[in-house]
């Protein structure tokens, strides 16, 4: 029924589910490539997902006592140079600054692939005493990481993120807001983005350069491949040592601070459009649906129609996120825009519905269709948003569920990560030399020691057969 | 009465105002001195009204149609230099990145100093037919621009900003919302910030790089120099024409496109110091303040002083930006950082007040203090906010009004400039070269040809004698 000029070009998610991806984020208009290598543009429909995750997850933020600053795009090469894991883990992909102003700078500066040095050359400045502490600041800005292969969202040479950096008294300290922001992460998903996550530890491979631990939460995409979708970090006193943050405690002596990091990036958005999106393109959650239901006019040039339409979008739709599509196309064709779109509802308002006191609600999740009482609609649809949004987590939660195997000898292990997208909980004795071959045989990697579900299922590795430490979740990942 | 020690360290504002300047930022905590040479950090007081800018800003923006997009943060060598006017503009004060990933990059690439480029190069590829235009997008971002010397929100290397690209069809429709988004930025800082601004058009020699025209609204600080505030530029067909932005008309023939840009920055912050500071530190519009009313408990450790308090923000000051300061600290510690931090109110609550079921309320702006039921609060404070904000307006609106001279001969014209602080306007030719010849006597540039007031005072120009062609407002600047 629907005109399918807008979605003719959407590879089907089965058939190829990357293809799939990079013609929903063209055909829904989230992002455009650009001239400079690498980098991509957000155009409105992608940018407005982000501005609702910043607007949302800032709340959050602010409600456990975050406070946001912004700090400069660059670090001197120097500054970098302090901590010695952190500018290992990043010298390699940095872009380096070397002229400014028509001259050659006498140091080169980098332009920021992450933050920590510059929060502790701040830090340094600000904390004498325990008095001043605990700091918990937090920026929104972009980042520049030099990646050899981009795609749109997942991983690109700037992206837009979060950073927050926090210094505490004591090590308990820094671990308690360690723990309590991977959880405003895994509630945000789980209540705002409709995707479940699994929390748990990294192992020291995955672990942040720098960072004692690593906590992260792990979503599974639509093809069982698994997003890394936000880390919080552990720095102990590391940092501090490097770059001597240290206060006059409680007991009148000298201390290092402790610290922690956490973020969250626009890979968010592909998040978003691999767990819910479907062959008709995006399918977003109420929540965080920039429009949640478009009033589609049915043969609009009849007198009322507009009227009748634009009353409802006032008068019954106030507080919902509304659009009218009074534009000059065919009604098939905007049908097929707001599922490519992903629009949570589409209301079709035509003279019969008029006519009947009524309108059609279709529902961008499962396409169903009913008819409702135009005056019933006020208090309908901002229930039904709530029933879809948690719809669509029960389904995400579903599959993630489904998609979780268990494995205790090495040839199964291989043989599921071969045929089943999916997870696979195996256990592991600890060592990297493991994590190596795994990956080398199969191209999984460890993704968590989940803090749930991580009673022991065997004794052994699952790759060397030696005694086993740590239950690992292990999956291919973006 | 107030405990000094936060404000000690401010000089005099009639001693030297440009220590009185960085003395309030620092001391306000607004900002901080970074490791990189020219850029600064903004601290969380800093930060939050940039915050309370852009969101209020957006507002506006979005009710005119603007969507939000994100440019990459890099610009290639080549795509800058297409249009040759522009380039010559900004390449002196360019950041150019050479290394990349560990290997050295085929092309420099710059960091951003504004995207006009970048959105031509988008807009070529997303524009192909009447039906594409207008497109009116903006981007909130940080911008770098090498400068020598440098001072806290007013000019750094990198500062932060919001830059809106439009593309229409006609000269027409790129002019009317060139001034339509000057407009906005008019209203904005009269009605948000307190800040009376005079709109105008800039002379050629202050001209945007690549610009037809260039609008501004320009504000008088306390000390009478002027801050450019804001801008909006007609472009013309002109970078079309470079980057080939073309599009089929109406007529079913090639057109190019017209373009409009327009940008406020972080200055903001700079005015809304320098318009509305004292000898006490910040004084914050209540529209702009981040916390509107501070609750000062007297004798806390009292018993019911703690409870009617929060009883009080609560209930009565439900819906304003109040803030409990419940700290160790002596009230007259407290009392002058409220000062320092420029909030508008303070409200005092002790237990003679609660007995009398009263509070001591004191505004910020004038020091005045008066006694208010607190049953009455519920009604009176967002009024007497309103009234705040209102005069604030009307007393620096006073200023600016005083502060505008007018000269017809070149001696007087000197002398006001050399003695009084403030504006003057004068005839003048429409020759760059008088121009020149007034900064190098006085440090004066035009500001701007008046739209209001524009009518001749005299017919020659008031530097060479020659016919006068324009009425400019002239003015030393920040």
């Amino acid at each position: 029924m629907a005109d399918k000029k807008m979605v003719e070009q959407v590879t089907s998610m089965d058939e190829d589910f990357a293809k799939w991806y990079t013609d929903v984020v063209k055909k829904a208009e989230l992002m455009d490539y650009s001239s400079v290598k690498g980098c991509m543009i957000f155009l409105p429909a992608g940018y407005a997902l982000w501005e609702n995750i910043q607007g949302l997850l800032d709340k959050r933020f602010k409600a456990t006592g975050v406070e946001n600053v912004y700090m400069p795009l660059f670090i001197p090469e120097s500054l970098l140079q302090k901590e010695k894991d952190h500018v290992e883990g990043f010298a390699p992909e940095v872009a380096w600054v070397t002229e400014g102003g028509g001259e050659k700078l006498e140091e080169r500066i980098c332009v920021r692939p992450t933050s920590e040095t510059l929060f502790c050359d701040l830090y340094r400045n600000l904390i004498h005493s325990y008095r001043d502490l605990p700091r918990i600041y937090n920026q929104w800005c972009s980042v520049v990481r030099w990646e050899k292969t981009t795609r749109p969202f997942l991983r690109s040479r700037e992206f837009l993120w979060q950073e927050g950096h926090t210094v505490h008294e004591t090590l308990e300290d820094a671990e308690e807001r360690t723990k309590q922001m991977l959880n405003v992460y895994a509630d945000f998903l789980k209540e705002d983005l409709a995707i479940p996550t699994i929390k748990g530890k990294k192992t020291e491979k995955e672990r942040f350069a720098g960072a004692v631990s690593t906590y992260t939460i792990e979503a599974m995409m639509h093809d069982g491949k698994a997003l890394q979708s936000g880390t919080s970090h552990n720095f102990g006193d590391g940092f501090a040592k490097a770059y001597g943050i240290e206060y006059t405690g409680r007991d009148n002596k000298q201390h290092n601070a402790f610290q922690t990091s956490w973020g969250v990036s626009t890979r968010l958005i592909g998040a978003l459009i691999m767990v819910h999106g479907d062959n008709d393109g995006l399918v977003l959650p109420p929540h965080i649906a920039p429009v949640q239901a478009v009033i589609v006019p049915i043969q609009q040039q009849k007198e009322g129609v507009l009227d009748t339409c634009r009353k409802t979008a006032e008068e019954s739709l106030a507080g919902i996120r509304v659009k009218i599509d009074d534009s000059e196309r065919s009604p098939g064709f905007k049908f097929a825009e707001q599922e490519m779109r992903g629009f949570p509802l589409r209301i079709e308002i035509g003279p019969r519905d008029i006519a009947n006191g009524e309108c059609v609600v279709v529902r961008r999740d499962t396409h169903e269709k009913e008819t409702v009482k135009l005056d019933a609609l006020k208090s309908y649809i901002p229930e039904l948003l709530e029933r879809i949004q948690g719809d669509m987590y029960d389904r995400a939660k579903k599959h993630l569920d489904s998609s979780i195997y268990e494995a205790v000898e090495y040839e199964e292990f291989k043989k599921i990560l071969d045929e089943k997208p999916g997870f696979v909980r195996a256990m592991w004795c600890g060592e990297q030399e493991c994590e190596d071959i795994i990956k080398a045989d199969t191209t999984a990697t460890s993704r968590c020691m989940p803090f749930e579900g991580s009673d022991p299922i065997s004794d052994k590795c699952i790759c060397c057969g030696k005694p086993a430490k740590h239950l690992v979740i292990w999956g291919k990942a973006y």
